[in-house]
Parts: structure tokens; sequence; C-alpha cells
């Protein structure tokens, strides 16, 4: 059994040197910018402590991690042109630096580099590692859309957002967890189980997402507070809050949509989250759902210590103190 | 053995009906405009030839011929939107009609689609399968790289633009060819051999095109006559000129880059390139291509008659009548 810090430094060892991205093709340039960047890389790390629960070698699980993270890389940058974003981690974005085109084709070759470090795995392993992971991306291009569609539709339910969510942000997780119990012969049970863990983690991370984005402590989570209110979104916390106004509130909420007052928006905005239940019934939810997720690791045939790396990693990820 | 048509009837029976872009999502309605624009379908019909000439079932090589149809799909509308161009096979781009979001996008689950189909091989020839295909696409993002760079470079050299047209276009023909041949458990010589007749193919028809554009009769290229000429591209035809240039032709092709007058660009430019000997060379060139692609083949552990239908596509593909 390894900590996350060990495999971490193995991770690192491996790819600080064993780097795709760093001939001198200008191809590269913006693959080297997105991902130099530090992050958590919290899939591969999933996936490598995933494997070594279930007793599988985690040297030869290195190369799917690092496709794990090569994956949801090319995803940010194809996802923030779409969104003109311009800001990621703190750093300019790739198309905001280097083009549209360089950030499409950037894009395109980390998505199959992502399939090359993929296909390291032993040839046993091959169809279902490569099966689950074909499925996954074309479940992440679909929430991708669910996401784009749903900025022009005001009917959107809290189901279809939840699958929204489960698409785009948390398959990628379930996926990175399920490789590495394939990669140590898990029962398909084992599997269904951890895969299932990352989803509902997934969910309930996005869901607390939404919260800390309108109630969290804008210095500590570095985004502006209160961003989605003004941009319109429809996350899980303003769809609970929609289905859960009366009529007074609802003209109210309407209104503030077209309110340019900024401040003014996202404080009354709050104010009727609070007043209409809305927020309590999405704190709620992202509690259920995190305890759903450890509820899915319990049943894991293993003894508890083997576990004890996975636990801590949910509760990393999961309980943010801001 | 099977005819060519005998094998689009077989492919064109399976995916009329197993389509993956039919579902009710707004995300596959740019991919099913892309994908049911009638084409060729010759890097399919490559790989079905191939398998058939070495002996392999057809059968089991239907979803990775149809994967290679995907990606060459998905290539072209990412291609289209970093180009800008509006008109693809007689039709709107799909960025032009969808936009430039609904194109990554619908790339993206394209590139995704083709891993799924590929991946439906028997897991014995997953390995090598997927080995070449990860290799093509990333050389195909670099092919496509290289051609972004070469717009703002005045002295790339005949051997760099072969390199590109190698990885942007031939080796995705070298790519299906040697695949139905893993398929059918040719040698790895024959393998080399018919993965070698696919780039020099590919090349020849590659500098043919050149050539149709700025000699070729426009009724029949369906493309406007001297569009790379307007366009200052730096193709093998103009390439060759400008090396084979004396110091006064030098000065007025210099010229002509600028020039307004679109009609006099396009005569005076096919002037200089007809006396300075690069038409010439250009035609040489792809005829001395075409043979050693034909060598290649040849060269082949089969009987002749087992290769008839690889040579007739070669022919159909190489042997334009304008």
């Amino acid at each position: 059994m390894h900590s996350v810090s060990e495999l971490s430094k193995l991770y690192n060892d491996k790819f600080d040197t064993d780097n795709f991205y760093s001939g001198k093709m200008n191809l590269y340039v913006p693959v080297k910018h997105i991902m130099q960047i530090p992050g958590k890389r919290i899939r591969p790390m999933l996936l490598l402590l995933s494997c070594d629960a279930f007793g599988g070698d985690v040297q030869s699980a290195l190369s799917p991690a690092y496709a794990m993270e090569i994956f949801h890389n090319f995803s940010l940058v194809h996802d923030d042109i779409m969104d003109q974003s311009e800001i990621r981690r703190g750093m300019p974005t790739v198309h905001k630096l280097f083009g549209i085109n360089a950030g499409i084709l950037a894009g395109d070759v980390m998505l199959a580099y992502a399939y090359k470090y993929l296909t390291d795995v032993s040839a046993e392993y091959l169809p279902p590692v490569l099966q689950l992971f074909n499925r996954t991306s074309i479940e992440i291009f679909e929430g991708q859309q669910m996401d784009v569609d749903f900025e022009t539709r005001n009917d959107v339910s809290l189901d279809e957002y939840l699958k929204m969510v489960e698409y785009k942000t948390s398959v990628l997780l379930a996926c990175s967890l399920q490789t590495g119990a394939i990669l140590a012969k898990a029962s398909p049970t084992d599997q269904q189980l951890i895969y299932d863990f990352g989803i509902q983690l997934g969910l309930s991370f996005q869901i607390t997402d939404d919260l800390l984005d309108a109630f969290g402590d804008g210095t500590k989570t570095g985004k502006k507070t209160g961003g989605d209110i003004l941009m319109n979104k429809k996350t899980y916390l303003y769809l609970s809050t929609q289905e859960n106004c009366n009529a007074e509130q609802t003209a109210q909420l309407q209104s503030l949509t077209h309110d340019p007052d900024e401040n003014r928006k996202i404080t009354l905005t709050k104010e009727i989250m609070k007043a209409s239940g809305g927020y309590d019934i999405t704190l709620n939810t992202a509690q259920e759902l995190y305890s759903r997720s450890l509820q899915s690791l319990e049943k894991i045939s293993l003894p508890e210590p083997r576990k004890a790396e996975l636990y801590k990693m949910a509760e990393l990820i999961n309980k943010r103190d801001y």
C-alpha cells in the first residue's frame, strides 16, 4: 500500500521527464502551457489509489493514470474556447494566449496522446479499459453539449442538471477509479461500487462548488463570489431555489436576472436562495450524495485499512473549508 | 475476394442503419450533416480491400473501416474551422452552419467514436491496431500544424512540404491499408509494403491535386482554377517553381503575390510555372511517386490477381481525367 504522497512522487518522477510535449514543434507549446500549470491531479491519483487498494501493480498503472490527466486537460482547453474563459487556474487560458486554432489543435493532439498512454496497459486489460474510456469520453462530450443547451433553456429540471454534471464531471472520476480496479483484477461488483463511489463523489463535489460560488469566501475559492448568479447560470442551487419559490419570490428572481446592478443582483438572489429553502435543499443534497459515495466505498469487499487512502481522498475532494 | 462495389455495399448496408449520430441530441446534428454528405469513402475501402487481399474476414474489418471514415470526417470539421473554409464537398461546412463551438464539440465526439469503432476489433489485434492508429492521429495533427506554420514562412523546402503532406494526407491512407493487413495477419514485411504503397499514393495524389488546382479544368474539379495561386499557397508546384526561377522570374513571381488583378495574377504565375520548369518537375514527381507506389504493391507477396482491386483503386485515386 502506498500513500497519496508516495503515489504522487512516483507519478511526478516519471512524467516530469517522460514528456510528450517537450519537442520543438509549435504544436506542443500550448500543450506544455496547460500541462505544466500545477494542479491537484485528482484523476491520476484516484486511478493509482484504486489500483493499489485492490492490490494491483501501480507501476503498470502510471501510463493510464497520465492518460486521465491528459484527457482532463484536453477537455479544459476545448471547454475554455467554447465558454470564452480567459483564466484557468490563475493563468491565461490556452486560446487566450495562443489563439483559437492553436487551442483546437493542441486539444486534439492531447486527446490522441491520452489514448496513446492508455494503450500502454497490458494487452489483457486493453478491451475493458478502452471500452470504459470510449464510453466515458463520449458521455463527457454529451455532458458539455447539455451544459451548452441549458444556457438557452428555462425549463431545466434538477434531474437533467444532475445528469449533465454526472456526464461532464463525474464519469471521468469514476472511469479513473474503475480503470485502476480493472488493472488490479477487482471483481465486477467491486468495479461497479468504486465506479458509483466516483459518480456520487463527483456530483457532491459539483453541487458543493455551486454553493461555494454563491456563498463561499471569494478570497479562498479564488473566484468572484456570485459569478454564477451574475451569469444567470442554472446551477443546482439556482434550480432548487426556482422550484421552491412562492409566487412573489419567483417574480423577484425572474426580474433579478436582468438587474444591471451587480451587487444588488447577487445580494437579493442570495436572499431568495436562503428564504425559499433552495440553499438548504442544495446543502442537504450535497451531503446526501457525499454519504452515498462513502456507502459505496464501504460496500467494497476489501478490509477497511486498504480503503483508508480512498476515504482520505474523498474527504480532500469534498470537504473544502471555505 | 470482393470487388470495390461489393465491399461498398457491405459497408453501406451496415452503417446506413448502425448510426451513432441518429439520436435526438443537438450534439449529433452537425455530425450527421458531415457524415451524410456523399463521399468516395476511400479510407474504409482501402482498409477492406487490403484485408480482403490478404485473405482476412472483411466482416470483422467493417468497424475499423468505419473508424477511418469517422476520423477523416472529424479532421475535416476541425481543419475547416482553422482554415475558415465555408464550403466542403459542395455543402456549407459544419461551423458555418452550426457555429464554431458546435464544430469543435462535434469533432471531439467523432474522434471518440472513431476509437470506439476501432476498439471493436478482436482483442488479439487491438494492440497493433491501436498503436498504429495513435501514431497516425498524432502525425496528422503534427501535419496540420506544419501546414499552419508554412503559411507564415518563406523558406519552406520541398522536403518539408512532402513531410507535411505525408503527415496530413498520406498516413491515414497508409494506416487504413496496414490496419486491413494486420486484421488479415499479413507478414510484417507485407504490412510495411502496403503502408508504403499508401504513403506514396497519398503524396502523388496531393501533388497531382496541386497541379490540377492551377492547370485543371475548373468545371471538372469543382474548384476555382488558380485558387491556390490567389491564396499564395506554398504547394509543391509553387515551391518547385520558386526553386527553378531565374533572377527575373523570381522578382516577377514575388511581385505577383501582391497583384490585386486576380486574372493577371493567375495567368502570369502559371506562365512562370511552365517557363521555369516548375510545372514539369511537379508532374514528373507526381508520376514518379505513383510508380513507386505501384512498385510497393508489386513487391507484396501475394499472387497478382489478389491485388487487382488495389491496383484499380490506386488508378481511381490517382488518374483523374481532368
